[in-house]
């Protein structure tokens, strides 16, 4: 059993996203970016969209990068649970390291085969928060293996921004906004710190089933119950500690978005965009057509984080439901 | 009405599909290729893949490369029939000439929808070959315009070459042997073609319930009846009277493949390369697959060309049929 160091934790700004892209670019795929003029057409504001493919990231979505990063400050041993688990059993069997993951023993097959494949071993644990967290602590005593958190870290977080920083770059003229989806608030939190400086007005997106960050917002404080009633999977996750405060500082907006506005958004971006777009993914989408967001009247170009692609398709597609 | 004048035809070989490719190339999308570790470890001879992205070609597929050049040959007006009518709708609404399309009346919606938005005028037929036939004579009676076939043309058939071409130049190995899907056999013939003197052997992939071309292949005469039960809507129509001969002289061989494989490719391939692929595009996928193919013992790198993405989402997937 191999005990791990980590690096002293690097702050969170800006500064720390860049130095995670460069930590991480060469392990990660540079995902391409998509824009569908029928789609802008669309909008009452005619916004040039520019959608960051993140579900063409390796793993299938953007948990790669923020995985690949919390590993790069490890010199060895991880635990992976949750979520994020495929990308960090995916990024550690890269470096080659020995990756153990705690799953709800109700996941979905695909995911529990990705896992698999990428040779981590799994311990399956109810699909409570309880059992979750003293199936890890029994994983992280006998292996004495590092939790990675899947969120609510700094790594995480640094490393989630980095693809922001790489739209900015592939985008051919400055974004006006960018969307996020906010689950945990890796992914938002880590957007909004990138875009420092960048004028960028960052709004994330949330399912109105799991709105707590939204809620939280308006009342100035961080909800730590939530209930979680939405198609967008990858979304039903309590914000996090560390990301709730970046993002009530730097985040203009976070719009919620319904159910039905998500599959409508998503089946737009799958006939339009022909890629295979995560109800997580669409929510970003479907935040950009909101009402709510097209009367603030920005007309210029907007960025759109596509967070994955891992869509159980074995299941209909949620606008037969 | 406007008269169209056609530039004299070129010859169906490698060399026109490179001039078509400098003809096309600022009109078309240079699509990218994708890789999936994962796909290629399911083959028994594990060949590196690289598929051809054309479902993200403007209109959702490969048809826009020959419409594009078909049109670049007229100096005004056209007309369209059949599959290829999105393609040559929006390639003549880049080109600002009136484009006339004739639809059977059971066409999909979105297909009428995205004729229609791309400003083609529409006249609907019955859905079947004499139906068409006359109101396609019509047609062109009433307005002069030129008709633009889909697939039975050397325009056509020199346009959509420039998938091959385009792979050779991104994929960054030596391909061994290269799939396409042959329904008309547009795409198939301009890829035989486009590989002449590179050394990738050409295979074609045709569902069983419509392989005319494998059967016309193996009783060494093109067939003009042909059964049409497949959910590779692409592929329903019979091999063109120019098309076959190309066929027959360049490709190695036409892989006949199930609807099930089809659908199982399909599947695979949405799940591990995120992409919106149509069954057409899946059967090249699912030939590389079959026994019959990896029996030969190919172990080099193989092309896939995805035909396109055009996907009825409002029908359940092929896989729950």
């Amino acid at each position: 059993m191999v005990q791990s160091e980590q690096h002293a934790a690097l702050p969170l700004s800006k500064a720390s996203t860049v130095i995670a892209y460069e930590t991480i670019k060469s392990a990660i795929h540079r995902t391409p970016i998509f824009s569908s003029s029928t789609l802008s057409a669309s909008l009452p504001n005619a916004n040039t969209l520019y959608f960051k493919a993140e579900n063409l990231q390796k793993g299938g979505a953007f948990k790669f990068r923020g995985a690949s990063f919390s590993l790069s400050q490890l010199t060895s041993g991880e635990l992976a649970k949750g979520n994020h688990a495929g990308a960090l059993a995916l990024a550690a069997k890269e470096r080659g390291v020995k990756c153990y993951v705690v799953m709800p023993n109700n996941s979905a097959k695909p995911k529990v085969d990705a896992v698999r494949g990428y040779g981590a071993e799994i311990t399956f644990c109810e699909p409570n928060a309880r059992a979750r967290a003293a199936t890890l602590a029994a994983v992280q005593a006998r292996t004495g293996a590092t939790f990675v958190p899947p969120y609510d870290a700094v790594n995480t977080i640094l490393g989630q921004g980095t693809a922001l920083l790489e739209l900015l770059e592939q985008a051919p003229e400055p974004l006006a906004a960018v969307f996020a989806p906010v689950g945990g608030g890796g992914l938002l939190a880590g957007t909004a710190l990138a875009a420092e400086g960048s004028g960028v007005r960052v709004f994330g997106a949330e399912p109105a089933g799991a709105d707590d960050c939204a809620q939280g917002l308006r009342e100035g404080k961080r909800r730590e119950d939530v209930q979680a009633e939405t198609i967008a999977d990858g979304l039903r996750t309590p914000v996090g500690v560390l990301n709730f405060p970046i993002i009530q500082e730097r985040v203009e907006r976070v719009m919620v978005v319904s159910d039905e506005e998500t599959a409508e958004a998503m089946r737009l971006m799958w006939e339009r965009l022909k890629l295979v777009v995560e109800p997580s993914g669409a929510a970003a989408f479907a935040a950009v057509r909101s009402k709510a967001f097209q009367e603030l009247g920005i007309t210029g170009p907007v960025g759109v984080i596509i967070s994955g692609g891992n869509v159980d398709l074995s299941q209909p597609l949620p606008w037969f439901k």
